[in-house]
């Protein structure tokens, strides 16, 4: 908890998204380490001027679990820099909070697909507060099981109603490698400069995909991290994992924002698979599936109609 | 070897150069192979349109190199696009040629350092030719050793004889991870938009670097090989590789260039390390050879007054 003093300066929506982003972040830590079944999350609180607050925290070399960071981060600008608002030139010089929860689970077994889910709240205290929600979640398969795929479309379409078409595809625009014509996992949801039908409506929009992440995951985790797998499905999950490297420090917008603007490294890379390989010219057999996951699942598709 | 009806396109200065470049493609593999005593390298020759050509060559799993790639290129373009000429506009729309050498060694053993070199020569066919020489090698230790930096940067000095101060600063300006705060190595030799003395002279620059790579490395490779590590020292090194990984796809202009323009991906991202890790706020004891890494080695100094 802030201080009283500390608090009264956040204005109140930041306030409303703060306590749900922070209570969020408890539950999905609690759920993880009830999933590795050994391992805990470390647990910092660093706090900020003027009430500013980020709780990184991180589960490493788990049971089930080799890698998790979930992160909360509430940060306060006295001034907003012209470039941050090329769009909107008349917020320059204000104050400005962003608040975010920001998650990655990178489990042992290959059979379990990796995770992210991030959520954001960005707010000018403008006489007329200007403000935007923003965020998603999207898995990243290394073996492919269409009972999986169509799971975790219906609870995000569930999640996002009307709205999943337009977040599916967005999510599918987003996570693209473009030097390997990739996708980087079979999507999800994904929105940005979110305000439609204002601020209670968006975060009640919010909320939902907040609280679709652990229906979306747990059960697909839950049935994977029980399989079996070979050294040789362990060496194709780490090569997979250079994937998740080069779309995070090459394209993702979060990554290099962190990166540029000097924010805390360690958080801003926490997101980096514990254990990667790269390996020259690698070839799957046609039809194996190791060739399966680029030709059948990660082609984006409509997974809610292949239920 | 190209056909005489392409090799006529090539102008002599280009073919000059490449023919060296090729020639010390070969002397490098050929020595880093018997460095390694197992492994080989994969050789593929690439032809392109009107005698351009890629000779992408890779070893994987040796003995002692658990990774190395020197690849040749010469490309050829029609036209050069007016984004790649903002400082020379008289040259947009002219036929170009770009012939260039570029290796990374990861040595198996924590003790061998990494190394890096690369060579380029860019000539654009106008009536008066415009052209350029860059290029460079510098040096990665996972534990340091006083006499391998001595020497390294002995021998860089002997190459590049006046040019040497300004060469090692632009290296060390060079190789630097703004976001980690530290040097990428413990530097060498750095250089671009080469034309000093004319192109004979500048040839003859370029030559003297190339040459002195394997003088340089060669006697490191053999005397840290032979050295007994432990698993602890196996792992800071896949560690400290994270932070060769994070330069070369957030920092690096080469890879960012050949991820942008479309250049085969393999060949491009065949630097990056075969197995990498990455710890979340790892601790080493101060005054550890682990510690004594950033503070005594991978701050920039006059490694050649050390000796």
């Amino acid at each position: 908890m802030t201080s009283a003093s500390a608090e009264h300066q956040i204005p109140p929506q930041v306030q409303l998204v703060r306590t749900y982003f922070m209570s969020l972040q408890d539950q999905i830590c609690s759920a993880l380490e009830a999933l590795d079944g050994t391992a805990q999350f470390s647990r910092e609180e660093l706090p900020g001027e003027q009430g500013a607050l980020a709780r990184p925290r991180v589960l490493a070399d788990g049971s089930h679990i080799e890698k998790a960071a979930v992160q909360f981060t509430h940060s306060i600008g006295a001034s907003l820099p012209p470039a941050a608002t090329k769009r909107n030139p008349h917020l320059a010089g204000h104050g400005f909070q962003a608040t975010a929860i920001s998650l990655i689970v990178h489990p042992r077994n290959p059979m379990v697909p990796t995770t992210h889910m991030n959520l954001r709240y960005f707010h000018v205290d403008t006489p007329e507060p200007f403000w935007y929600f923003g965020g998603g979640f999207d898995l990243t398969p290394y073996y492919g099981f269409n009972e999986d795929c169509v799971h975790w479309h219906e609870v995000a379409q569930a999640a996002a109603g009307p709205q999943y078409p337009a977040f599916k595809q967005a999510c599918d625009d987003y996570f693209y490698i473009p030097h390997r014509q990739e996708q980087r996992g079979i999507g999800g949801l994904f929105f940005d400069d979110w305000r439609e039908g204002g601020f209670d409506s968006s975060l009640t929009l919010t909320k939902a995909v907040g609280d679709a992440f652990l229906p979306a995951y747990q059960p697909i985790f839950e049935r994977r991290a029980v399989l079996d797998y070979t050294q040789s499905q362990r060496e194709f999950q780490l090569y997979r994992r250079g994937r998740y490297v080069e779309f995070n420090l090459v394209h993702d917008r979060g990554t290099q924002y962190g990166l540029q603007s000097g924010r805390r490294v360690e958080s801003v890379l926490a997101s980096l698979p514990p254990l990667v390989a790269w390996h020259y010219c690698p070839e799957f057999e046609p039809g194996s599936p190791e060739d399966n996951l680029l030709t059948e699942y990660l082609a984006p598709k409509d997974w809610v109609a292949c239920g």
